[in-house]
């Protein structure tokens, strides 16, 4: 499969990216749309991650959620070394198509690396100005990720 | 109030960052976190956007959701022409604090700057390689933006 953008529809008119048919990613300058994932049960925000155009192209195809990691700077299967894949139950994007929202079936106890079921598991307190302190929504792993992953946390995919 | 991110914590250690207390987000290149609104009530996402350090402390601070265009290089707060401010019920963190969750009482009938509830109106449809043809989730409008807005579309907000 070819990683070029070509595949999708060229941006024309805002008119026609807002209320057309057409599918007109906006990449950004690094080539990637931030993509969230929710659980489709629960409705859960499970995780916020980028694609580029082989991430999406790959995850349209499969049905299974590709990303691309910026830090590694490489593509990644969702659950390829977990096995915590997340099937694709309805792909959505936004009006001016700089963003995918996926509802998904999470495999396995959690999606988040660090053994959380949803990655947003600290909440930030309103009205504090200044430097807030973090509270937990939930502390406790739904399961280990040294076992899962059997690898270095740069290795959790 | 500063624009500085010196307002936060300091990035530290992975661990710390994952599992401490201290709010540490991670703006990148362009010093922005990506953001997620979705509606309190019934959970549905209504719009990804983007938050530099000066959005997210008035957020924090006002308990309304403040944003920042990067296609306009501005801050925004989300209803300041609509009416159709976002008040903030909780808004949470990620592990690696490079994105933020926002759960949000919408007032008005909608969060998208086309007139619908949500900014993601169109499904993609899975399976399918090339080029996809969207379907529409939610065609109707909520309201008519060129009323709510009464201007050009570039001054949506």
């Amino acid at each position: 499969m070819s990683d070029d953008v070509s595949q999708f529809a060229p941006r024309s008119s805002t008119e026609e990216v807002e209320e057309g048919l057409a599918f007109a990613p906006k990449f950004d300058a690094d080539g990637l749309v931030a993509c969230v994932a929710t659980d489709a049960r629960s409705g859960e925000v499970l995780m916020v991650a980028h694609m580029n155009a082989e991430a999406l192209a790959k995850t349209i195809e499969s049905g299974e959620a590709w990303y691309f990691s910026r830090s590694r700077r490489a593509l990644w299967k969702k659950g390829e070394t977990s096995g915590h894949v997340q099937r694709v139950v309805e792909m959505r994007v936004d009006c001016d198509q700089d963003a995918i929202w996926i509802a998904v079936e999470q495999a396995g106890p959690g999606a988040c690396h660090t053994g959380r079921r949803s990655c947003f598991y600290r909440a930030v307190p309103l009205g504090k100005p200044g430097a807030a302190t973090l509270e937990f929504r939930e502390r406790d792993k739904a399961f280990d990720p040294t076992q899962v992953y059997g690898g270095p946390a740069s290795r959790r995919r």
